[in-house]
């Protein structure tokens, strides 16, 4: 238990209760809120968590989706649990579950027995669930203030390993709508519930796109830990902001996309901390990483002894940093990962890129890492399709895209994408161009292309610089000092003229 | 100092010994030194930085551009430096000194003596500098590996009040090249000095954009503390990786802004307590704002309680709200301003509006806050200016610009803005909006402007979304919603048609 002391309060006075493991003893903790002990959250909502059946039956009661579960108090009403719910059959201890201990699955009747006895036995209180078929793990932090306000944090993915939570992912790369509907149950889960504090909401995403209730933790959580790097507020402050009554911090996420790594004991002993060690020096290596190690005096298998989070401009690219670090590519493949392009360059045609080689010129001038790639929509759509739907994956942030005459490439592209698409009209063999720029520009509501001028490639590269400059101030100033020096040209050129008069000018 | 110790040392052996203030018995770090010590940075370091007349000499020794300096004994050399160097002259004890401690100012020779006996007289040992007519101070933090790799952080801005450190803007608000040559000049200085660990280089921007090295220290430093939130690793980390030999951590900014401010004493004892928290209070409601409370016993006027770190989108946007915060404007009043608009829909004349409504609308659809301006290129040309000159201040990210017929809104304001600029073609009496489209589209190199189609705002609003997405995962996924569903939307009516037939569904 944490207790905070204020002040203004004396010494042995105690100004809130709160806990960081919902593992306590609740009746202590009921007497002490008789005694006029202020418990945040309240020791009801313990007694409720701490028992996973009365949990179940609580949210049930308050209409939160979950999956089906009955108590089971001998052989034979598992059984029936099982004639109902069928199998693989979920069997949990009610109590002093976590981190997986105290689940144990049945995959047919027979199984039934063992997996009771490996849970302790129908003594150690027991229910079953019906088998969640989950497509993904979802968790929401949700934040209650003391005056009942509610904030809630971004919708993360978790990836358990041997039931042990081992990624998160944050955003969850899921549909808009199953991200609101993911925070409104766990929203509603926590107005169930009595008290101030974080709430860690874990859910079940099910292939037919319901979201189902699996637990709550009254208390800052692993699935949160990614918030001390990518989020405005951490989870930590927001718990001690919640619990004390002040007002709750902004939850949204800093940087566009985080992944947290629990570095789990694969080992016990020397050779455990051996390989911890192995890991986190890669770790050091990798932009946007943070270590977290937790100096736990002994490794053991499967322990959570730390975590890692890389933060970063897409949730594709964090990921291939993860991968590079679990990897064990050598640093200079990793650097190499780091340029990865920011901008892809796409055209028809070879023959469009003496025009549009001055966006990539433009590009390496100001040091935004960019590909160049023959696409064609006429000629190879398949790839076109491709490469549009897999860009934002490969942390791809904008498309340039150039073609002439019948000039389907980047419209087709911005079908296909999130992403803003620039389009190059290319001039072709007639019409001057108008026909490129007239199928660019002349996009259907809905579709957007960011057209340029004819063969204006260069204020394509330009283009592209100020809307990354949005979010990246260096890229920003470079474009002001851009436009500072074409000033300075212009006005060199203008003092020549005014000086030697127009005829020395024509004739120089 | 800091002792750092680790885990393959017996406990009473010092893996590296370190400094977080450089006033230490610098004789005994050069004993231990001897005895085989590891010192970072290294004593000689320590010694040069203590003096600061002996920093001085070492600067120019190494050819570090620096106001002009001498060393004063008695009253004579001190009129002799006046003489050289003019009034107001800057006078300034050699060691012990910081935050404004051991400076004085002469403002004519007859307040020589007086500034002197301020300092504790000559025996204290004392120099004169040239006096700086700087415009702005800046300040860049420098990491110095155990391999002397060197990264440096991005340039900030420093404002003073009474010679300590008040306001710290991340990153400094001048032109690129001068951020350029102020990373070297602290890169050079940082060069010339022995040892690992972080250096702060404190600059000075004179009014002919000079930069001039003002003083170094040799450790983390309050032009650092906003690294702490607003950098991919801190100043703090960044200098246990130097001191024990890990990689240097990406020194650079995760937001595009971050404005750190000093909690000064303002009164002695409670009443001082009760105005920083009441500042904090206000604090805590600033989305992005992080507190630190140094928790000293003793309030003092001008110490350093304390500092508040805001991170966003902008400088402007952090300014804003850090002043919000200053000056005490209501909860609500604050509110307001965090819908401060992001993107600007402006257009030539109320006559665009049933047209540019469209990307209000979309805006207001994704929850992305706006502003809807008439500014006309020729009939209010100094409003267009100025609109497009102060939008970036304003923490405006996007402009929408909707014009017909000789439409040079889109262009100029571009000219105008090192941000995106989006163009609506609005189709005026005649053409059909072909003259306006042209007019906006067919912009010279170097302004890029984002055209779409002819009155289409509606791509307009979606293309600025898009835009903000690349910064903005929620957005990104709600972009890729709105495509989901209008892919629903066709989907249902080729269904309807497929069913129906043609001349059903015509007749419907």
């Amino acid at each position: 238990m944490i207790v905070l002391q204020f002040r203004n309060l004396p010494r042995d006075r105690c100004g809130v209760l709160t806990v960081e493991i919902e593992h306590v003893d609740v009746a202590t903790l009921e007497k002490l809120e008789q005694q006029g002990v202020d418990c945040q959250p309240k020791a009801s909502t313990i007694r409720i968590i701490q028992d996973k059946y009365l949990q179940k039956v609580h949210f049930s009661q308050h209409a939160i989706p979950l999956p089906d579960f009955m108590q089971i108090d001998d052989l034979e009403s598992a059984k029936r649990a099982g004639n109902l719910f069928g199998y693989p059959l979920m069997i949990k201890s009610k109590r002093l579950a976590y981190d997986g201990r105290g689940n144990a699955v049945a995959q047919g009747e027979e199984e039934l027995s063992s997996a009771v006895a490996a849970l302790g036995g129908y003594g150690r209180g027991l229910y079953v669930e019906k088998w969640a078929p989950f497509v993904k793990e979802l968790a929401v932090i949700v934040a209650r203030g003391r005056d009942n306000s509610i904030s809630c944090y971004p919708v993360v993915e978790t990836i358990h390993r041997d039931n042990i939570c081992h990624i998160v992912k944050a955003p969850a790369d899921v549909p808009w709508k199953i991200r609101n509907l993911a925070t409104e149950v766990a929203q509603e889960a926590v107005s169930s519930l009595e008290g101030a504090g974080v709430f860690a909401v874990e859910l079940f995403l099910t292939s037919d796109s319901q979201i189902l209730l699996n637990e709550v933790a009254p208390r800052p959580h692993n699935s949160g830990h990614h918030t001390i790097e990518s989020c405005f507020t951490s989870q930590f402050e927001q718990h001690l902001r919640a619990v004390v009554g002040l007002p709750l911090g902004d939850p949204s996420m800093k940087m566009p996309a985080a992944i947290m790594y629990n570095l789990l004991g694969e080992e016990e002993g020397e050779q455990g901390f051996y390989l911890a060690n192995q890991l986190i020096g890669r770790a050091l290596s990798i932009p946007g990483a943070t270590v977290h190690w937790y100096d736990k005096p002994e490794m053991r298998k499967q322990r959570k002894m730390g975590h890692i989070t890389i933060v970063g401009p897409s949730l594709g690219m964090v990921e291939a940093r993860l991968n590079s670090m679990l990897n064990q590519e050598s640093l200079e493949a990793q650097t190499a990962g780091l340029a990865s392009p920011r901008v892809g360059i796409i055209m028809g045609s070879d023959s469009d890129l003496p025009i549009m080689k001055d966006a990539a010129r433009i590009l390496s001038n100001f040091g935004v890492p960019h590909e160049v790639r023959i696409v064609s929509a006429h000629r190879t759509p398949e790839m076109m399709f491709s490469y549009a739907i897999s860009a934002r994956e490969r942390g791809i942030q904008i498309i340039i895209a150039g073609a002439g005459g019948a000039a389907h490439l980047p419209g087709m592209v911005a079908a296909l994408t999130p992403l803003p698409v620039i389009g190059v009209p290319v001039r072709a063999s007639s019409l001057d161009g108008l026909d490129s720029l007239l199928s660019i520009v002349q996009m259907p509501r809905g579709v957007p292309v960011a057209t340029v001028a004819i063969n204006n490639a260069t204020n394509a590269g330009l283009l592209a610089v100020r809307m990354l400059g949005v979010g990246d101030a260096d890229l920003q100033a470079r474009t002001l000092q851009y436009q500072q020096d074409t000033k300075d040209d212009v006005l060199t050129k203008a003092e020549k003229l005014g000086k030697d008069g127009w005829e020395a000018y024509l004739n120089r």
